[in-house]
């Protein structure tokens, strides 16, 4: 089995709530936590690049993803991310990176809060990273999109082709 | 968007508790909820064929499942099912359909219990549905099978590969 | 068996995501929906009086909320609120009411994010406002304090009392 | 804050699921974690005394019981049970103990399948057990009930007062 290698970002998918402050903020992945309540049985590796809300993530960090993709041994890769710009990180992937296939993906609701499309999203994008080609693609709402061919629509809360 | 159709079989993955009596039963699929709550915007059709445990999965059943997607006019199909007798309706499918992308999956825990992998496997199953070629598989614990290639390890409560 | 009146005035026990925003945000209180979960056969009408976050709230709110218990026929009354300035109103019942029993409660978490303290502060509130005689209370964190000797503990996310 | 002792008996209230089998079995009380959630504060001390489903409790096992209730030190105490004979240790208890608050309490639904009862019949018990007087009660449905006016109505899931 060919192992994958799941890069963790932030975004959504793993904010918490502070309940002495009411804010969402960032403690580590719930990635393990989600696979193991998945039974999946995938070889992967896990690692934490950052953990940053995508609307603050700079030209410099999307570099550094681009740069790590590269370096890693895997050739199958799943990126968590924030919504909010994973079309701008695919773009940058897409047109600086060969030879890897890699998904990204996210949520619209903290897995913490119970009802989450995380858990769903995870799961089509471990199968999308062990069945598309070579390429960048983003996993949202049970579709894959091409990275040249995607934009979140803001007002639906929902990830669509350009044409 | 080609059309995927989910047929539903019963299993665990749509098990209910029953408070008055403590037995587990079904009602009815909880698998438009699950879409729902993933953000799926899949071009879906939903049908339900029986609702059963896989123990109980009789021969004829089975007979109807593979007449079943022979007759419909989709070329994708998800069928849910439960986990125990889900290789000897694959290897049914398997063996008698031609032109067909099938993709069985199931759960360990029910949906209802709130901690389940159906949403994880119901991710999975879909994505595959979309990307695998024409043939008959299993979609469990992040991985897909083919029919003739896969068992349910009972004392485990996974799936594996047999050779 | 003597009616208890809930009246809802928001706090975070009410809170929803706003996954467009990623803010937090009311709708309409998941009060029954509890009682429901928590098959509960009291003899309840529930109101909502207002729909705020408990920092929001003003001093005309507070009259509003005493005048309120004031009216209603009930002599016993739940008022769910948010946990920041639950004190400050139940300051002003205290020293403002005769001839009533009044429970205050709320919740650290909302009860939409899956593990909220809700359930189990609305159980205590009910409960206490069952068995406790004339007054006002707070009931947080298991315990029940009177208006008079109560604070919230915001390092501690905690009430306790004054002495 | 006098202390509060929890004894655990079992019931559906800490029932879990086995995968592997299908069935419902006890492993250990989840009552530690559901405080926990509750962010309760109440002094107490927990002991788990039988992990049993109330059908099968004994009359050797309610002796127990009873015997228990008088040897420890706390004159409150908290007793979580399945639901089906629950009303039959109360009227033991009820019969045999003198000079303690004994409250009897369960679910209808297993903690661990996340949309349980439990949470909230855990809060009205605690906050039961602090404010009644002397004697053995049943605390469900949000209610309190003398343990020589109470049955369990089978039909409905729910308790009622005999007369």
């Amino acid at each position: 089995m060919e192992r994958i290698r799941i890069l963790i970002t932030g975004g959504t998918f793993d904010k918490e709530y502070n309940e002495l402050t009411g804010e969402l903020f960032f403690q580590s992945t719930h990635t393990a936590d989600m696979l193991r309540l998945g039974r999946c049985l995938l070889d992967l590796e896990i690692e934490t690049l950052m953990m940053i809300d995508s609307l603050q993530m700079t030209e410099a960090d999307r570099a550094r993803i681009l740069e790590h993709c590269r370096e890693v041994p895997e050739t199958r890769i799943v990126i968590t991310h924030g919504t909010d710009t994973m079309a701008e990180t695919a773009a940058v992937l897409g047109s600086g990176l060969k030879g890897k296939t890699v998904v990204l993906t996210g949520a619209m609701i903290p897995y913490t809060f119970g009802s989450s499309d995380g858990m769903f999203n995870l799961g089509t994008a471990l199968a999308f990273a062990q069945t598309l080609g070579e390429g960048v693609y983003i996993a949202m709402n049970g579709l894959w999109f091409h990275w040249d061919n995607v934009r979140k629509n803001k007002q639906m809360g929902v990830f669509e082709r350009l044409r």
